[in-house]
């Protein structure tokens, strides 16, 4: 994806740390202890501008909802949606996911979204997609035993490659479509991306989680 | 499937044992000794007309191709195809596959073909799927350890239940794509059915195999 620059977005972000957190190369920050109630914990692994993340908490007070992205210019318009309606049971992180095990506490998360990730269709960028084995193993870690990694995604080689790396990894699959807005599945929130071309061909989805054994 | 009647098939059927065998309810017979030459044994559930068998069998002589069909209007056509290039590492079973553990012996197979097999879309209808775990009990024992099962459908959701199915009985994906013929698999031995409906939509494909640990 090509970024447009948006300018303030940085100053944006560090001006409003009760929102969302910027986490640089070299920080550790708790991410579970930016809520103000103790109840699950979700996390959303590039949440772009945030439609998702901030349908999901408003849908779910019962659950804190962390939506992390790397990119100022994507993440401010989430930020910006947050300050207009601001809720407290969602918490935005601008940070690059690959250190993402050391903010989240172990065996601390209910659920993991992965929602139309950048497929990195490269082989010699297999090690970035968010569905490898270096990732699998952060998210075991951060995951309580029997938590689930919900990925939806519209690229049909990614889906292939992660339903590959979850089997491969021992995972189980929980629920499985390969055309999610043919089936019946009213609880779909939807994303930017997703409502803009969901009609250019079928939406991939998977529900996993490791084995109990595993953990 | 409606079924034409083909006039003659049953006579012909049982007059060819030397290309054809017919199993009846009770009978129990060893399918593998229906070969001249001892070699790496594969079997196709649900041959149809047997274009695949044929050409599986024609491509690779160095491996007995055992082709089984429950529908004698069917089969008649891929026994009339072995008639008139006729191979003997090819041979015809006319059965239900339901009994199919009892005529072939534990730990012999190589490889198990299961092509457009019948969806059976209805609930009540899934202990005829033929990769359910009644069946896939009886692959896990005819099945080589280390030996496989290709899978193809033009059917999403009989794809999406059979790759669950095989995900909780613990198989492992050796290779998986939701569009064969998008993809480069020029090994690819297309059934009758599959030449005529490939063009409408998505063939999904995928091998898998018995974790040697449940061998």
């Amino acid at each position: 994806m090509r970024l447009r620059n948006v300018e303030g977005a940085r100053d944006k972000i560090l001006e409003n740390p009760e929102h969302i957190t910027d986490i640089d190369f070299n920080e550790t920050v708790n991410l579970a202890e930016k809520f103000t109630r103790k109840q699950p914990l979700h996390l959303e692994i590039g949440c772009g501008k945030g439609r998702f993340a901030h349908t999901m908490a408003r849908a779910n007070p019962e659950i804190n909802v962390l939506a992390v992205e790397q990119f100022d210019s994507v993440i401010v318009r989430a930020l910006e949606k947050q300050l207009s309606t601001p809720m407290n049971n969602l918490h935005l992180v601008r940070m690059d996911a690959q250190r993402i095990e050391a903010m989240i506490p172990k065996n601390s998360l209910d659920a993991i979204y992965l929602n139309f990730s950048d497929p990195w269709p490269k082989v010699r960028h297999e090690k970035r997609r968010l569905t490898n084995h270096f990732y699998l193993n952060q998210y075991q870690r951060m995951l309580k035993p029997g938590g689930r990694i919900e990925f939806k995604t519209d690229n049909r080689q990614f889906f292939e490659y992660s339903l590959q790396s979850f089997n491969a990894f021992g995972m189980r699959i929980d629920d499985l479509t390969l055309n999610l807005h043919a089936d019946h599945y009213p609880e779909n929130i939807m994303t930017e991306f997703e409502m803009k071309f969901k009609d250019d061909g079928p939406i991939y989805k998977t529900i996993v989680r490791f084995e109990e054994a595993n953990q």
